[in-house]
């Protein structure tokens, strides 16, 4: 008979560690949207305590050798990727010592907490202080995986939010993108210029939003017997892939945000919501990576969010919602929607320029992280390529240029790439469902999309993380990463 | 130097959890108010192994050598308070083998489950075939609980809610209750035959109803950025004393159980938000009991909410929440909110009525815990007892008889009398309050209610578990139980 026995017990292990992170992350959900202020000390100790546990379990001495063991028995293929995701998270569990991720977490707790203030008082001086040792950490963090991995510095701290991708790789593409964006964005100007775009007036009550984005969610094929929508200060897809919670947040003199915004997590929830039942809680049913989960969202949000036909079955919503008025109109809708203006922030990009911002954030961190340029270099290299590739000029305006986003405080260097890897991902699905359903647009143009939801779910969501990310790629498009596709349909829809 | 290292341990697991705890209230409360069905199995799957991890600390075979050690050690008396509490905690995780624990959750799980279906078909003899096992497997809880501590069988089961309860207190207690109840509910019934008593009119806006109870919660002393009120199906007081989470629920024919459920639940919440905060997670730090957390809710829902002078202060509420109409009249709201009537349902009766309801099921699950009845012989002995005490007919009607508490489907044999003991000891509260501060009702009448909450605050919520319940209850009001006290309470307000 043949014997899974280490196998087996990985998989227990994987299970528990599966029940912790639930309440883990019904605790940050609830902490995001529903705790009053003083129950913060106490919620940051239950976390910690649960977090204690779960780096107790994930680095225990005998997984590494049950591990080893396991991958001499008698195992299915599923079992071998299953086993294969194991070793790799054991790993990155493992990589850092203890006294290390201690260190991080002081230094990127006092950052980030100095930061919330020195943004708004757009004190970079300030930032520094604590920023420096957030960045020696990062360094050492990052030589210590590129030691045990063999891969470069950069590129191992890249790994652990995108398995499998390489700086090569990621030079080679946005290089690429770094030759035609620019041009492409004074064309899309130039010819948005002409355009007449009627504004839509406000307010929008929150309750007409909220139903608004719940009606959304509804045809999206949000699942919501397991999930729900609430408000966050900052939005984001959170809870367990059995109980899925996005959040959103309502202004009430604009409702593109929040809808936009949810119809971007409803993405990345309907990935989460449709990953393999059977398999819950092992790493083969986790989600491949940052990127393929960016390419779900920004699938929903970019490539159906701006699609003509999409925009068309939106307009009665809105209609519904806030009562009739001239901007609802479909082909207006569909301009507003698609509107390009390079800006200093990110997170406020639209489609187009919104990689130009990657692209300056890659070419940043990656030189700091390999120690060629120092923190005091970032503010002129930021303002040199905001310029160069947007056109903005943001000399001393550190707020709205290298203060602007929490990954730095947080360490979180190597994540900003999945953001346009993702967005690449997306244009490569639709490019791929298209040379498969010569009518799918036409089906979008009905309000019929089944299609697309059929098509992801079978390509990625169900695949999970059976396949390392180039084979996902390669089964679901037929090709690797390939960015002719995005550059196609920037072409296509905003000069087409 | 005096040592207190096995103390120090101790606290340190008392700590750890006090965190775990919170993770599992939070994750509890979420079940409650905000989870879709879907996510009912991971939910239940993370919460078991929460308990599991739990159930492993506080039955650790360390502690209680490390409890009998610190006994040794060079204590304060808030610490020796501490590790009495510890101690009893410790024996009543430790009295009961693991496979009994097993036994009972399959048999309560089983029994609750099928009461749910079995409750609205009237079906008890469905109801006994799950039941017989929920019953042996108390029984055997008792007995072993019995054993170790020398206490009768059903005295031991009460002892786990209420430390200290004993049977003679309550049969002594309970039997004087019995002697003037049913003559007192006569003449009550008399009196109010021949008031006349304005309906009020519906329907009531469930928005309108939250933001009055929210405005009580206010007036009541809740402290919103350490809590926060939700719907559930079934009210309760959850979340941790750092963030109270409280709930009720919303029917549009009816504003009264919203309300006053409200102010009951802000009893409760008030009593955990002001436990002693440094000693937080320990056990001398956690409510007394039961009966003296009820005593707090009826308190605020029996004590203040039938004062004439507290309905005063509400009517103008009613108004605003839900326009003027003759029955907010405040001398009418009064007679509304004090109105008798005996009825088949515990958890609709009133205050006059309720211990009866409370004696009715002390009488027959004590014997039935003891053996000297039988499953069987529950209908009969439940119809009789009706008509004794409320001279209302039950016969048949086992819907509304002993199929309408959750409890004993759950096996929480020995809770009940923790709900009259709550109010006798209210009632005990408000007449030592009225011996120190003879100006009080005239206060209450003004809307000032800071020296019933500074009284609270100072003899029982900041009290915790320092003392055991009798000492507490004499330091609190220079007598021990005492039930003339609510005799008094109910003629005074009902035949006054």
């Amino acid at each position: 008979m043949p014997s899974t026995t280490n196998y087996d017990a990985l998989t227990r292990t994987w299970t528990r560690m599966h029940h912790l992170g639930h309440l883990q992350a019904i605790a940050n959900w609830d902490h995001a949207a529903n705790m009053p202020p003083k129950g913060n000390e106490a919620r940051a100790a239950a976390l910690a305590e649960v977090a204690t546990l779960l780096h107790g379990l994930r680095t225990a001495p005998e997984l590494g050798q049950r591990i080893e063991r396991a991958a001499q028995e008698d195992l299915g293929p599923e079992q071998r990727a299953n086993l294969r995701e194991m070793e790799r998270q054991w790993r990155a569990a493992t990589a850092l010592p203890a006294a290390l991720i201690e260190r991080q977490q002081l230094a990127t707790s006092r950052c980030e907490h100095a930061w919330r203030g020195q943004r708004p008082a757009n004190d970079w001086r300030g930032f520094l202080a604590n920023f420096r040792e957030v960045l020696a950490v990062g360094r050492e963090t990052a030589q210590r995986l590129a030691d045990q991995s063999g891969l470069g510095p950069y590129e191992a701290l890249m790994d652990r939010y995108e398995p499998g991708a390489r700086c090569a790789q990621v030079d080679a593409v946005f290089g690429e993108v770094r030759q035609w964006l620019p041009g492409l964005i004074e064309r899309v100007r130039e010819r948005q210029a002409r355009e007449t775009v009627v504004e839509p007036r406000g307010p929008y009550a929150p309750a007409a939003q909220r139903a608004l984005c719940l009606q959304m969610m509804k045809r999206l094929g949000f699942d919501f017997d397991a999930g729900r929508l609430d408000v966050s200060a900052h939005p984001f897809c959170g809870g367990v892939p059995e109980d899925v919670r996005i959040t959103t947040r309502f202004r009430e003199d604009d409702f593109v945000t929040s809808l936009m915004g949810t119809v971007h997590e409803t993405g990345h929830a309907r990935y989460e919501q449709n990953l393999p039942r059977e398999l819950l809680g092992q790493p083969v049913a986790e989600p491949r990576s940052m990127a393929i989960h960016e390419s779900q969202s920004l699938s929903f949000e970019m490539q159906l969010g701006g699609h003509p036909g999409f925009v068309r079955g939106m307009a009665p919503l809105l209609v519904q919602a806030f009562g009739d008025q001239p901007a609802f109109e479909p082909a207006n809708l569909c301009r507003l929607l698609t509107r390009v203006k390079p800006g200093c922030i990110r997170v406020d990009a639209d489609e187009v320029t919104y990689p130009a911002h990657i692209l300056l954030r890659y070419e940043i961190e990656r030189p700091l992280i390999e120690g060629a340029i120092e923190p005091e270099d970032v503010p002129a290299l930021w303002d040199a390529k905001m310029m160069e590739l947007l056109g903005v000029d943001t000399r001393g305006n550190y707020r709205d240029g290298p203060l602007q986003d929490v990954h730095w405080p947080e360490a979180l260097f190597g994540y900003f790439p999945c953001y346009t890897l993702g967005a690449m991902y997306a244009a490569q699905w639709f490019a791929a469902m298209r040379r498969e359903m010569p009518g799918l647009d036409a089906r979008i143009d009905r309000g019929d999309l089944a299609p697309v939801f059929d098509w992801l779910r079978a390509r990625i969501w169900t695949q999970a993380s059976r396949w390392d990310t180039g084979e996902l790629v390669r089964r679901a498009s037929g090709e690797t990463l390939n960015p002719a596709h995005f550059r196609a349909h920037l072409e296509a829809r905003y000069l087409g």
